[in-house]
């Protein structure tokens, strides 16, 4: 049998990050047990701590080493909120954007599914099960703002959401591909439109466009206020959310919530035409509250590792994990106190 | 005894608005019995039916004669979104943010309770009373954008969000104000200043420096992403949330969803320095597809009104109104089917 190498660039970062992630990887290993891929794993040190250390964020070296792999699994970054030692928002915007964007990873994937005996904050949240197709390239993300006359009484300061037909017609057709090999093929495009006329008609005109590409799938809209009502009152009438980058990141945190907490949301950052490597990460931070306890739950990085394995081409290894996953969830009772290993092991054992 | 003129003027819009706005009428008159103001009442027809009758949105005499009024009752604008014959957002954008704007309706405040008895979505919601002082003039809001290319493949929209130093401040101060006049004391900042930083830290500045003039009031801060995580998990946290138009808009949708739906959402658009009339609505919209069927709750047009009252001096009506309605609510039924004016009655009965 030929050997394929699946060449890995890892991203522990802080916090649990390196914790999740060994957890992820552990799992990752096991799942590719007897198939044909070899894994090659190349651990790079960034993050808050490298740069308390290193005064570096990401080096033009180390991404353009980080670009030749096949895909990337990213833990967590982030100092604790408390640490006035680096700006605020900087590790975030120079590392995780910064690979988001320079790696062009226009589709940020994030399902959310409320596995059977997960406790929901809902009294009835009825069945859960969609995916966010949130634009990860552009809209107010983009870094084009400013201040002037600043910090004096005069202070104008601005943010500029950059949104073009490219970047949203890309994820938009990426979203009804997605609804269409889904049960229910249905899209809900969430934005602003009756504010934000400008973006917002750019959206629902793409959306108009690629809607008839797919006769087959149903679509909708909704604005993000009213999307947050339907996300607490009837999460599951949603199938395919599209929507922006910060609408995206606001609906994601939500959905996470109501099924059950960000500990089990995973995500891909998909660069859609294969010209970068695609980076998979939990929805959740470092949570440096609780880091090096072995507290954290490495679900959401282990199912972010099977999204990465279905991303490459393993669909059913990445099969495998999401079924250990929905088994292992499914088995645990409220107030039980596992370590991050012992789950990233339970998990690994039903692979 | 000398009585005194309340010049109210009314837009009870389209849809539910008329109906439910008549209920609070109706209330607010039987609040001020026996007190020394009386109310002068001028209705203007304004909204979407408007429109489509006379292409008219809100012309500047009619702005003019409202800008002359003592406060402003609001019921509710707009279509049935399928309605094609009126643009999407026109009436929303030329009418309702136009008073919001034009009378510098600087603090968009939003009051959230979850009433003894009322159904919440959550399944331990705790208890919930917070109030969201959201900015009404600036933000992603101001109308600051454009497209280029428009329709075609190389089409570029862009929003810009505008933030000043003199808008953030008065609306931060009004709420640390707030807070120091109630029994928590503590502010929560909801922004995303990692991202959004030009933006973000003139409203972080801004919270510190105020918050020195309130050494009473505690001040916290909360990514706008999180701060849904805990409308669902944790609600009772907050006691007064400071965010923009746009977060504000977001997050208050969703507070109302937590604590029973948006029947119950009073809001007010308050201009801080009294040069033109303040605005009173519910924060639920015409709700066409219930329209003329006396279907509607008028309890949010009803506590709209309180909150009028209260602005205008009337502090002990407002109460009183306030008290019925908690009354009310407390004695409802599931299932129970009052209509509109039954509801309106009831509450007026016990003011
Ligand atoms: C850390 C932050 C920049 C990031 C975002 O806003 O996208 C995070 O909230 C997320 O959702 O991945
Ligand atoms: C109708 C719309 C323009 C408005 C807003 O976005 O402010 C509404 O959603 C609200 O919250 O009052």
């Amino acid at each position: 049998m030929m050997t394929q190498t699946l060449d890995l660039a890892v991203i522990p970062g802080d916090g649990i990050g390196p914790e999740v992630t060994a957890e992820a990887l552990k799992v990752l290993h096991r799942a590719l047990e007897g198939t044909d891929v070899e894994v090659k794993e190349t651990h790079y040190s960034l993050g808050a701590q490298h740069w308390l250390s290193t005064g570096e964020t990401l080096p033009a070296d180390v991404l353009d080493d980080i670009r030749g792999r096949d895909a990337i699994l990213f833990g967590a970054i982030g100092a604790a909120p408390g640490d006035t030692r680096i700006p605020s928002g900087l590790i975030e915007r120079e590392l995780l954007l910064k690979l988001r964007f320079t790696l062009d990873h226009c589709v940020n994937l994030r399902p959310s599914r409320l596995y059977t005996g997960v406790g929901s904050p809902l009294a009835a949240p009825g069945k859960i099960d969609f995916v966010v197709v949130r634009e990860g390239t552009e809209g107010p993300y983009v870094g084009n703002g400013g201040s002037m006359r600043t910090g004096t009484p005069h202070e104008i300061a601005t943010e500029v959401s950059v949104n073009t037909a490219y970047g949203v017609e890309r994820v938009v057709r990426d979203a009804f591909r997605r609804a269409s090999l889904r049960a229910r093929k249905k899209v809900t495009l969430v934005h602003k439109h009756n504010v934000l006329v400008h973006a917002g008609h750019l959206w629902k005109r793409t959306v108009e466009a690629v809607a008839a590409e797919f006769p087959e799938v149903q679509h909708d809209y909704l604005h993000v206020d009213a999307a947050t009502i339907f996300l607490v009152t009837d999460p599951a009438r949603f199938d395919v959310i599209v929507t922006d980058n910060l609408f995206g990141d606001i609906l994601t945190d939500l959905a996470g919530a109501v099924t059950g907490g960000i500990g089990l949301a995973a995500s891909g950052n998909i660069n859609l035409d294969g010209t970068a490597p695609s980076m998979f990460e939990p929805v959740h931070g470092s949570a440096p509250d609780i880091a090096g306890q072995k507290k954290a739950d490495p679900t959401a990085a282990i199912l972010s590792a099977a999204l990465l394995l279905d991303h490459v081409g393993q669909g059913e290894a990445a099969a495998r994990i999401e079924g250990a996953v929905r088994a292992d969830v499914e088995s645990r009772t409220a107030g039980e106190q596992r370590s991050t290993t012992e789950i990233g092991d339970a998990i690994a054992a039903q692979v």
